[in-house]
């Protein structure tokens, strides 16, 4: 096993990230380390047991006998109130009490509801997330934010639970497909494009690696952009200011992805619509010099032709804007990058300014891909 | 307005509760003075809003302007899944987000229900207390605890969500029921059992007085009660150690009630039979003398004739006992008293012993009231 690990300080909680190859064999030894007796409760999708459950499932045994499996379907509509509620009865139907815990094992959505299982089981139990996606690696399985989407919206009920470990293999990524590989490397791309000029450099020069899932490339590239999560999140951690950051590219992404219905991009691929915006809104206005523009747009551009979105109707795509929760009327904030791995958040745009702009990228949203 | 004010001390939250007669029409100026702008959605049934509704609202008005009302109906078995999806609807409808705030008004079940949708709603906004029962001025609004009933039993699903103040009006205990207004008392007396041999002595002397709900007598034993649960909750935080104490009386008090369906007893009726059978069980194992003892039990059955739990088949009790959370198998925990004022935690208590001695307690509980 060749693994590094990254500790998340936050005032009251600590807890490891563990990257690399062989992660998910040794889960059952690291984890009886970590202070786990018993065993716990995996939340999983059939698919990923199928593909790597084995694995997982063996260890788990070997450290604690026999764990019991909650199956759940997977898919953004699943994260609901009826899957969870499935979660709480398969939880009861084993007796789980105050002492028992889960082990998330798949995507975002699994993470995301088994967190908020977790959170609200009995007042709150101990969970362990081990991501199977690029995306779930570097982004949603670190920071604690757990949840489920209603109708009104994603997300809407939730809480901050953090987990009491992060297991991430890079080998699972293999059988990932390339779009949804790629989706997680757009959230990469844009940890380094707000805090790490190093690793957009690595990006650049690693691309073919990490096209192919190298495993040296992947460890690499998840333990960045976890740090940089981990350090954004740990000096924020309820969200209030600086963590803002984690959102560059996403207030317009979030748009594209509900003017199209979440059905038509992906979450990695509306953030990387959502960069390119930015970054030409910002070139506009002068915040961010043409050449780091260019070269940043460059990467992006290199990774995969994204799908066009030239399909979106321009007053769609603003009702989504001016809905999104992070984005306040009359007072809009916008995270803009001052030069390449520095981001800072700037006041005051004007509305009318960002529906000009916008209206026009849409126009000739072709020229971005 | 008579008010005093209780600071609760967290590691990383610090909220006060105002306890006194006229707290309510104070309610808008205080809470400005602790930072609220905006008006908060207030969560009441529609008898406490028919009985002291008009004073809290005028006063929030004059603050804020209008609020929004929720309404829910009162009762454990409405503190459910379907309440708390009515009240997610509620503040939806009126595009509540992160920067709205809740206001919970009314007694344990509201506070209860109300918190648990503050903890979850966008991943958690501040709520504010306002019990109008004594059981909730004095238990169940201090210390975070939040949550929701499932078919599986009570409070299953929920959170440690801690409010931002506490605002409890010794006025409107005064259109409690008697049976309500012993209720509470029976908690007030289990606070000063495991902390305060002070509190008491001062219902002895003063029980004419609470009886009817007088002022002063009322703002001091909530201020004293309030206290000791404040200072329990600060040194511990998340229910690991010390605030088992707070428990006295209540694993075998639960089980009381639980073997009468939660139909029979008021939860502090099952609380003081829980108190006298432990107390009981005590003086047979000579943990506290049989003068301290006798003098709590007497303070206990002048407060009221308890219901009679002489109906409750001893298998049923048992069975409920054994599936208290609370309790664990092969390993005993119960509270005792050392001596009135000082609870402490004996393990090992054994399970055969427990069993003949309540079995003997239930045969002969007329002796007790």
């Amino acid at each position: 096993m060749i693994v590094k690990t990254i500790n998340v300080n936050l005032s009251d909680h600590r807890y490891p990230i563990l990257v690399g190859k062989g992660v998910l064999g040794n889960a059952g030894t690291f984890l009886s380390r970590q202070g786990f007796t018993t065993p716990p409760i995996v939340i999983a999708n059939p698919t990923i047991l199928q593909l790597h459950g084995s694995k997982l499932m063996k260890s788990l045994q070997s450290a604690f006998g026999p764990s019991t499996i909650i199956k759940i379907q997977d898919g953004e509509r699943f994260k609901n109130h009826a899957t969870l509620m499935k979660i709480y009865e398969g939880m009861f139907r084993v007796h789980a009490n105050r002492r028992s815990w889960v082990l998330a094992f798949g995507g975002g959505v699994t993470g995301d509801i088994a967190g908020f299982a977790a959170a609200t089981f009995m007042r709150g139990i101990p969970f362990v997330m081990v991501p199977t996606t690029l995306l779930a690696q570097v982004d949603s399985s670190i920071g604690g934010k757990v949840g489920i989407n209603v109708e009104q919206g994603k997300n809407l009920i939730g809480a901050f639970h953090q987990p009491s470990a992060v297991l991430s293999d890079t080998e699972v990524l293999k059988t990932l497909s390339k779009r949804e590989l790629y989706s997680g490397l757009y959230e990469v791309i844009k940890c380094g494009a707000i805090c790490s000029k190093p690793l957009l450099q690595y990006i650049e020069q690693r691309l073919p690696e990490i096209r192919k899932c190298q495993s040296v490339a992947m460890e690499h590239i998840i333990l960045a952009a976890a740090r940089i999560k981990a350090d954004v999140v740990a000096s924020d951690e309820k969200e209030s200011g600086m963590r803002m950051i984690l959102n560059y590219g996403h207030t317009v992404g979030h748009a594209f992805e509900a003017a199209t219905g979440f059905r038509k991009l992906k979450h990695g691929e509306a953030v990387a619509w959502g960069m390119l915006a930015v970054l030409e809104y910002g070139r506009e206005l002068g915040v961010l010099e043409p050449e780091a523009t260019e070269k940043l747009m460059r990467l992006i551009q290199r990774v995969e032709k994204l799908p066009a979105i030239d399909g979106i109707a321009f007053e769609e795509l603003w009702k989504a804007l001016v809905h999104d929760k992070k984005f306040r009327k009359g007072d809009i904030r916008m995270i803009f990058l001052r030069r390449l791995g520095e981001a800072a958040i700037f006041n005051g745009i004007e509305a009318d300014s960002l529906r000009k702009f916008l209206k026009r990228f849409l126009a000739r949203s072709h020229d971005f891909v």
